[in-house]
C-alpha cells in the first residue's frame, strides 16, 4: 500500500468509511465510494490482510448466501499514550477505538528532565506490551501530553516554565528512536479537551476544556477538531490580564495575569496573606472542603477572574459546553459558581443561550484519554495508515 | 446527479479536485481519486453536459493523439453578492471563482427593513443578470451579508441593534421566494474575513479580521476555515469588557464594553467631552488626518483598547495575521500602533513571534468579495451542485 499511488486513494477512502465501527457490505461499500465492484472487492482483501478490518457477521441476503459485513477491528494495532504532569506520570495502551488496555501511573517530577521522564515512558510501554501479550511493532501511534506549552509542527516544548531542561528538546526525535512510531506531543490542556470531549460530550462540535491547577490553561475544540493555531499556542489563556487586580506580578514577567490571581497557588498566596495556613493549591482546596468561609470567597473569586477571561472566549469562540477540570475544580460548585456569575452577566444572549458550564466528568481520566486519541486519529488517517501497516516493518 | 445516489460520491470527488482550475487528464483524474477509468470518463462527460469543466488544452502525448485536460468553467454559473451596511448597499454577480463580474451600489439605511432593503437586492440581481446577459436560472447561490448578529443554521438576524424590523425575520425565506437560489446569510464581518483573506492572505490558514467602525467586531479564520461558532456568534468582541474604564455604560446594558471605549461614536464623544466638536467617527478621522493630538491621543489609547481584547483573542486562537479594517482604520497608523503596543507588550513571546497586525489592504471591498466567497463555497459544495445544477430546475 505504500508505495501504490494509484491504489491509496481509495483504500483510504473505503477504510475512512468503514473506521466509524458499523458494519458493511461489498455492496454497500461500492455505493457508497462509487468505486467499481471490482475494485471495492480488491481493497476489501487488502485491508483484511493487513488485519485493519475483520468480517462480523453476514448482511440480509437477497437470495442465496448472505453477503458478508466488514468493520474496523480494533485490535489489529494499539497506540501509547502518555500524560506527563508536573508531578506524576501514566503511561497506557490503548486499542484503535481509543480504549484504554492497560496503564501504569507513578510519581515522577517533569523536572527530572526529558530523558529520564521519556525513558520512564519507553520502558513503560515495553512493561505494558509484554502484559498485554503485544510486541513494539503492534503499536501504530505513540501520543505524549506535557504540562506546558508545545510547538504544534515540531513537538517541541517552547518555553516550558515547569519543564527544566525541556527547552527545544525534540521530544519525537528521541522517542522514534526508542520506539520507531509515529509520535505525537501537544499540551496536557489539549489532550484532556479531545478525552472529556470523548468521554462525556461526543456529540458537541463547540467546546472549551480549561484546566485549573498550578497553571491555567484552554482546549479549544471547534467545528468538532482540536484548535492549535499558527503556533500551536492556542488556548493559553493563563497570562491574560483581568481587570480586578492589575498589579499582582505574575513569573511570566507582566503582571494581572490570570494566573496570578486565580490558580492554585495564586490561592494559596491570598490566603496567606489573610493570615491562613495554605501551601498549596491542595491546601486551598482542603480548606474549601472543611468550609473555611474565606478559602471559600477566595475560590468564588478566582470563578470570576477565570469568568472574565472566559467571557472573552465565549464571544471569541461561542462554544456550546464549557467544562472547567485540573485539580482546583475539585473544590466543587464554588468556583464554576464564580466561572457562571460572570459569564452569563456580561456576555451576548444568543452566545450563552444554550452554553452549560460544567465541572469536568472525566477528571484526570481525560488527559490519558486523549493522548490516546491524539495517537488513533493520526494511526487511522491516510497518513498514519502508510507507516502503521507498511509491510516492511518489523 | 440529483437522484443518482451512486454516482453522486465519485462525480463530487471527481469535481473537488477539478475545481481548483489546474487542468488535467482523464488518467491523471483516475490515478487521483482510484475511479476506473471507464467511470472517470462517464463523470467527466456529465460534468461537461452540465458544463461545470470545460476542456482546456492538452496533456503531454505519450505518442499519438495528446489527451484533453479538463479544468473548471468558472462561467458555468454565476452567483450573487450582497453587502448591506448600516447605510449602504452593494450588490455584485459574481462567477464561479468567485471574480466579480458587474456591481452596483448606493446609500441605503439598512433601517429601512428588510423588505425594502431585500427587494432592493432582488432588483439589482435582476438589473446586474440582465446587463450582462444572463438569465435568474444562472444563479447558482447568493451569498448576503448583514451589519449584525446572524444565527447561522436559520441565517437570520437575532437582536442586531442597528436593524429595526430585523430581528429574527426570514432573510433566507423571503429571498428565496424571490430568487429561487440557496441563500447564505452571515454578518458583514464574518464575510470581511473571508475577502480580505482571499484578496490579501490567500496563503495564511489562522487569520483575524477586526472591523472598527460604529460597532466593533472580529471575524475568526482557524485551520483556513471560519469559525462560527454553536450558535455564530464567534468573533462578536464589541462587548467585551476592557480593564481600563469599567464604568462608561453602553447601548447594550453592560458598561466598560469595548463598543462603548473604542468605536467611532465612543471616540467622537470621548473628543466632545474636552470641548472639540466632533458628531461621528468620520469627523474623528477628519480630526487625526488634520492633525488634531487629542484625536490622535484618543484613537492611539483605542488602538490599546482594542489591543487588550484582542491579546485575548491571540491566546486563544493564535493568528499569524490580524488584519484591521473599518471605517475607524482609515485613520492610518495611530490606531494600529496602539493595538501593537498592547499585543506585544501582553502576549506570550511564542504566539507572537511570527504575528502581523495590518491595516486592512482590501477595505470597502473586502466585504461583497467575502459575500461572492461564501456563495461560492456553497454551489460547489456537493450539497450546493445538487441544486445548481439539477435538471428540472428553471
Amino acid at each position: 500500500m505504500a508505495d501504490a499511488a494509484t491504489g491509496r486513494a481509495d483504500i483510504s477512502e473505503l477504510f475512512q468509511l468503514l473506521r466509524d465501527g458499523t458494519p458493511r457490505t461489498r455492496a454497500e461499500l461500492a455505493k457508497s465510494t462509487g468505486l467499481a465492484r471490482s475494485t471495492v472487492t480488491g481493497r476489501v482483501d487488502e485491508l483484511m490482510r493487513m488485519g485493519l478490518i475483520t468480517p462480523v457477521g453476514e448482511g440480509a441476503s437477497t437470495g442465496g448466501r448472505p453477503p458478508s459485513q466488514f468493520a474496523l477491528n480494533p485490535g489489529a494495532k494499539v497506540v501509547v499514550a502518555a500524560d506527563l504532569g508536573a508531578s506524576h506520570a501514566t503511561v497506557a495502551v490503548a486499542d484503535l477505538s481509543g480504549e484504554l488496555i492497560e496503564e501504569r501511573s507513578e510519581p515522577l517530577p517533569i523536572d527530572r528532565g526529558p530523558e529520564q521522564v521519556l525513558t520512564w515512558v519507553v520502558d513503560g510501554t515495553d512493561a505494558l506490551l509484554e502484559s498485554i501479550g503485544r510486541r513494539r511493532a503492534d503499536v501504530a501511534a505513540i501520543g505524549i501530553g506535557l504540562p506546558g506549552p508545545v510547538e504544534h509542527s515540531t513537538g517541541q516544548p517552547v518555553n516550558p516554565p515547569i519543564m527544566p531542561g525541556w527547552d527545544r528538546f525534540d521530544v519525537p526525535g528521541w522517542v522514534r528512536e526508542h520506539l520507531d512510531v509515529p509520535v505525537l506531543v501537544d499540551n496536557d490542556v489539549n489532550i484532556s479537551a479531545l478525552g472529556e470531549r470523548a468521554l462525556r460530550w461526543p456529540g458537541t462540535d463547540h467546546f472549551l476544556f480549561v484546566k485549573v491547577a498550578t497553571g491555567i490553561g484552554a482546549g479549544i475544540i471547534s467545528d468538532g477538531r482540536l484548535q492549535r493555531g499558527a503556533q500551536g499556542t492556542a488556548g493559553d489563556i493563563g497570562h491574560v490580564r483581568v481587570a480586578r487586580d492589575v498589579d499582582v506580578p505574575c513569573r511570566c514577567g507582566n503582571s494581572g495575569c490570570l494566573e496570578a490571581l486565580a490558580s492554585g497557588p495564586a490561592l494559596a498566596r491570598t490566603l496567606r496573606e489573610r493570615g491562613i495556613e495554605a501551601r498549596t493549591g491542595g491546601d486551598v482546596v482542603r480548606l474549601v472542603k472543611a468550609g473555611n468561609l474565606e478559602a471559600i470567597q477566595a475560590v468564588r473569586q478566582a470563578g470570576r477572574d477565570i469568568g472574565e477571561v472566559l467571557t472573552t472566549a465565549v464571544s471569541l469562540v461561542n462554544p456550546s459546553v464549557i467544562a472547567i477540570g485540573g485539580s482546583m475544580s475539585r473544590v466543587g460548585e464554588h468556583l464554576i459558581a464564580g466561572v457562571r456569575e460572570v459569564v452569563y452577566t456580561r456576555s451576548a444572549p444568543l452566545a450563552t443561550e444554550h452554553l452549560a458550564i460544567v465541572q469536568s466528568a472525566a477528571a484526570d481520566r481525560a488527559a490519558v484519554r486523549g493522548a490516546a486519541i491524539l495517537a488513533v486519529e493520526h494511526a487511522l488517517s491516510p497518513e498514519g495508515l502508510a507507516h502503521a501497516f507498511a509491510p516492511a516493518r518489523a
